[in-house]
């Protein structure tokens, strides 16, 4: 089957946006999924960023909540931010690294969106980790040690170096088999139509 | 008739795409367009930038030519980057405004982006804007006259604080009767379903 990969970073709120609707989207389309979890602090870094461009450019981050609050409410979705943004994403992006080893990936990272940024809670810490894994059927001392071994840690730090080598400067950003890259929730029809080309 | 407000700033790719179709758009929507041409430079120097952020970040700078070579393709429109990048606007700029008082500004502002994107020309060339200007049906001395007064300098100004005071960040924007703000080619229709809401 036809497959896009998903590059998604737990801070980034058009992430969650996708996170909850790719699986139906793809689904219907008949495209499979690959899930890559990544960090934009390294990329945005090398661009002599230290944070989100949501704060360091006032108007764009006050267009960026009520855009997604529009887009939340078409959809049904919750949506309250998280205090601070951006949250630190990396223990939950290890952990979903484990568990899409292990089959319990995207109800994980579905959750943790839905606690980050459909109740506005904070993803470094571990309870609401814990009730993330708990939700999508995993066990949480053996998932939270899978997290720590040097092989997650490098396949996250290899997952960022990949999207900085495919000039991935934001995040949703999805990729198809024939190098094409699209940016934004607002470009997942299109990068699902482009996958399916013949 | 219900209407939204189209920003846009001639130095801008994708306020090009929106130019090329928001008439066919907003017609079939019933919703009238108030074409606001405005002046990004101050407000990208207001962030701290001297120039488009698709030159201070080459990843996003490249993503953007490809973005936009999709769109196009799919939309049957020509695309040719002009050298430099961003083009010098403010003729243009100043010169739309005296064609929205007469009559002529859609169809000067559309040959405009058509001699920039579509065939990659200089738009600060007399020569460039004498061919828009004709193409329109405009008188071009006249044109030039009016475009160079104090009044129309002051209201290129006027708009370009007025974006700013918006908190408009980028072009195109789309500004409804409610002060819902919209960014973005791709929000278009969102913009002109919205202003059609009771």
């Amino acid at each position: 089957m036809t497959e896009i990969t998903f590059w998604f970073e737990f801070a980034s709120t058009y992430s969650y946006l996708s996170a909850m609707r790719i699986e139906e989207k793809a689904k219907s389309a008949g495209v499979d999924i690959v899930w890559k979890p990544f960090l934009l602090g390294p990329i945005f870094k090398a661009q002599g960023w230290d944070t989100s461009p949501f704060n360091l450019y006032q108007s764009k981050g006050f267009y960026m909540i009520r855009d997604i609050q529009r887009i939340a409410e078409a959809r049904g979705l919750p949506f309250r931010m998280p205090n601070p943004f951006p949250q630190n994403g990396l223990q939950a992006a290890r952990l979903a690294l484990a568990g899409l080893e292990d089959g319990w990936g995207p109800d994980f990272i579905k959750a943790v969106y839905k606690a980050e940024f459909g109740e506005g809670k904070p993803i470094s810490d571990r309870e609401t980790l814990m009730t993330a894994l708990r939700a999508a059927g995993a066990e949480p001392s053996r998932a939270f040690a899978r997290a720590e071994t040097a092989e997650v840690k490098a396949a996250l730090r290899e997952n960022t170096d990949e999207a900085q080598r495919k000039g991935i400067f934001g995040a949703p950003s999805f990729t198809t088999g024939d190098g094409e890259l699209f940016w934004g929730d607002d470009r997942l029809d299109q990068a699902l139509a482009w996958s399916l080309k013949k």
